[in-house]
């Protein structure tokens, strides 16, 4: 007789209910984990609207949730990196370990991944959930669950960082303010960017960004960047933007706001296959621009980073709900995407 | 008394004329170099039909040409590096040397850059042209003035591998077979690339291509890209593309090509300034595009590589002027496009 | 019943014989191969004389070898990226894939790693090997099983030249001409290098650097090197030094004759722990000093670039014999360096 | 007849005296700056108590100080930078910009650099000094001129951070606590470095470490350096050291306690030209060993780093002296080396 847990299972879009299903078995390399604390996000709720994201179909039910930390309960005979009571933040994908991305460092570019809540492979809203052992991370006493929960999104960030090669002295321009952009400022004071500016035309978002240490925010429909940058850096310009909102207008400001030699991350994928870009500009400019993947390698220095500084990536969350209310909770950040920035979904 | 040279002045688009100018006078860090050879480039034709090209536009009569090798036949009190008598390739842009640009080994985005050819500032198509002596590179005996020459647009081939960070084995793609194109097989192979492609629709240009030593050429209006690479990467896909011709087609061929994690270099300016791009796509991949502005650090190392290799850049040139016969020399580069590759004129 | 196989086994130093030993068995994840040709390396005649190196103690009898190509003969039920039949060459370092070194692109550096013929693990010399799937790399049918095997000493060369982040124009200088310095003369060569500059004291090597592409050979015993070295770089000095040799001579040499800003790769290892070195120089140069401990990622690469051009590895090769052999091949490499650069053995 | 200022003059070792010498000329792309603040370094001390630094010798009287900022008082025709009244810290080493080092990004290692306090160029312990005006870099109001001044060692920091790849995630320790190693610890901090831990055997540099934003002092006559090291990372080890004092012992330790792949800057030089060095050590760890040689391009971001985040690096300011007595102030910096880290010397 297998064990039960309850999970959130999503039958079809916007058809999401909490039912009994098996408490997952572990193999020898794997750990047991007990959910403490998991995020709802962007993708979670696309997937819960629409059934699908690009490439990526829900065919048949499917556990949502990919952003969590808990306590491990039980470990396969193989882990020795981890012991039971240890309490871990889970990196949600696991990558074969052997083709030439995952041995060249991308390992993010696996085309093997198994990746949480990605269909057909089933997320973490649910008591428990098994990880192969070296995508746990055992996160310090004074961590809380919740910044745990967070180092998934936070990694995004922190990715943003490396691909985009920013340095300490790097004028930087975050344009949009969600989540990502929002732990993209955080990222960029974790690696001692100076000066952080960043767009986005929701006041809320606006208010949160200079309590997380943007340097100035600016609102693109009110002022113009240009002008405005041109004055915060006092001439100096922008060397570096990052973009998370996958709007054509942001992506077109942030191609365009910085500077000869520049770099640009992108982040935010557009929902049109075509944006017209100015090539010419690019060209001209000598600009590099880098898309971006999820992340490699962020988890360890997330941990550092957050443990050992002043960051405070917690201050994102905007709602807590029990796995119990996952209905109330999804649909608040299916209608409320300005102001619900983080939400957080307790199974206990 | 001031002395005299020939020189051919562009009076305005389609308006151009052999006249008699000063010889320049060298201030004391410059040398003077008799022209031997110098080269017909795309931005002089544009120059020729249009009188601007962007932001760069031809309000007085102007000598254009800046692919240019020559004698050095007088020196400023304070040259030491060349003496009377060196035969020199020309640098055509001099550069400030105190921005931050030129400070951090980027000068090509030196803002301050005096480029010949480009308004206000003369070119070389004359007798004569001064130098400042840095930006002369003494070329062996055994290197002929259109080698000597052709450093410049071979310095962009150069400067593209640079920035696509070609390794060689990097499957690489070119899409664009014009002179840029042409000469970037040759950059490939003096970086040591064993498999080149490149695509362009002129038989004349797929031709040469091969001469000068691709590895293979696809025709994109008669044959699908992606499989024809697939069969010839036997699968492995393709590490980077070098998009040569401003094309829309190309420049989305060049985005779409090159596989997870490749990197795309831009060299060819669009007409438009909006080319739609699919950024999704983009992000998706984590790819890294380069855009390329002229060269920096390029001339000694192509100089030793076109000494000390087989490479054969001269092939690229298809027809010889002198520079009495410059009009019938730019109406041919105007007019045949597709098979003038490279048109060298002579002064003498 | 298991099967038998034929496998030299070295008791104690200088006590190798032929033995009956069983055929190893395949995990799912692993293949089968017949040995048809491997290498004897220095370290193997290492163990055969010294019964250690460094740390690595033969406690009890050891089977040596690890440079071997061969024919896939079985396959475990997981393995994908291979069939019974392929030709294929052995990268003997498994890694696990999980430690930060493996995820981060460095899986040569990872502490886990099972290296054949590094005590307590078997090497090769024997007619079968087992190795897991993502090691093995077939060839094409035009690479010898030599050429396959020599694939290993050749990715420490490869592995030179991206430690050393060599560039076409870089003039080199690889001080010691032993298998890996002639190797890493071929691995210049595919990498475009122009200028390959060799110090060695033996007349044989010389003369097959020469064979093997080197512009000039240096002998430091009878030549002052840094004059040489200015003469034939008509002053522009040596940007890179690739020091295989771990002679302490030959290590200062390789510090000393790089320019300002050079670069050097130490692949050698004195028999010493305190090496004079002149730090002062160092600094005030501003070198980079490279260490380099085996390879990673090479593989493809050398298959590449062996099958895709005129490298001639397979030169190095001075003598061949029968496993059956093995005692007379190890004595001769043995008592002859000098002149027994790299000698095959064949199990068949 | 031309304006006199006073100017501290070393007439031979141990022989500094006030006199009275011409106020430099100006050419055009030079200004004129009134002294406000000038540090002592060790290069001075040691100028001034042997004559000589390597292959540089005082061999006449010579003005020494290097490290200054100061008034800009007048300005030649052709600045455009800088105005009078800027308060500016000076960069005191004016390179050729036409050299393949300036060009490529490293002016660092120009041969023809004109370095102030280098003998035969004098320094700045004097009321005045002409600086090429791209040299001269405007401090904001809330910048002291002790803070300007410091930014000449601090950019040996900053260099040391760059040279050293140091990534915020950086577990990095730095040997040797004088001012170099003291402003290294802040420079950590600027680039966002979260672990810094430093050795020394003097109680009042470990002191001003702590205060200086250091993680662990280790006091390597008193404590296991390893051992002291993995419990402070909790096993994760040193990813990258910075040697500042020449010293072997340091030297080696610096050396010896980064981990594998691990990277060691080494910025102080020792008196001998034979360190003994573990070069096995370094090749089977694969270290990367990077000298240094003064800095390049980091005064526009120590500006940025000190005016717009919390550094502290006029703390190691432990004396301050009126020009007029720059003979008690050197005497003392010769012989209390261990407790005067900075004195700073006013021209007024």
């Amino acid at each position: 007789m297998t064990a039960l847990m309850k999970a959130a299972v999503l039958n079809k879009p916007l058809d999401m209910e909490i039912k009994k299903v098996s408490i997952p078995e572990i193999k020898t390399d794997e750990a047991l984990v007990k959910v403490k604390c998991i995020g709802i996000c962007g993708s979670d709720v696309h997937y819960y609207e629409h059934g699908k994201i690009g490439r990526y179909e829900v065919k048949s039910p499917l556990i949502l949730g990919h952003e969590l930390a808990g306590d491990v309960i039980a470990i396969g005979e193989n882990v020795t990196n981890l012991k039971v009571g240890d309490r871990v933040a889970v990196e949600p994908g696991v990558t074969c370990g052997r083709c030439e991305y995952c041995k060249s460092g991308r390992y993010n570019l696996c085309p093997d991944v198994v990746f949480m809540a990605t269909p057909p492979v089933d997320g973490a809203w649910a008591d428990y959930v098994s990880v192969r052992s070296d995508f746990l991370f055992p996160i310090p006493n004074d961590m809380s669950y919740e910044e745990g929960a967070l180092l998934e999104p936070f990694s995004v960030g922190i990715h943003a960082m490396n691909r985009g090669k920013i340095k300490p002295s790097d004028r930087i321009l975050i344009t949009g303010l969600g989540p990502i952009g929002l732990l993209a400022i955080q990222a960029a004071k974790m690696y001692g960017v100076k000066e952080i500016y960043a767009t986005d035309v929701v006041k809320f978002r606006q208010d949160l960004a200079k309590e997380l240490g943007v340097t100035a925010v600016i609102d693109p429909t009110k002022e113009n960047i240009d002008e405005r940058l041109d004055a915060l850096t006092k001439g100096n310009g922008i060397d570096a933007a990052i973009e998370t909102s996958g709007n054509t207008f942001a992506i077109n400001d942030a191609l365009k706001s910085v500077k000869r030699g520049g770099r640009i991350v992108l982040v935010g994928m557009p929902v049109s296959s075509e944006t017209p870009v100015d090539i010419t500009h690019l060209v001209d400019s000598e600009h590099d621009v880098y898309g971006l993947f999820r992340y490699a390698n962020t988890y360890p220095n997330a941990i550092q980073a957050v443990s050992k500084s002043d960051l405070a990536i917690e201050k994102i969350i905007t709602h807590k709900y029990k796995l119990d209310d996952i209905k109330e909770a999804i649909e608040k950040a299916r209608l409320e995407k300005e102001t619900s920035i983080k939400i957080m979904i307790y199974p206990e």
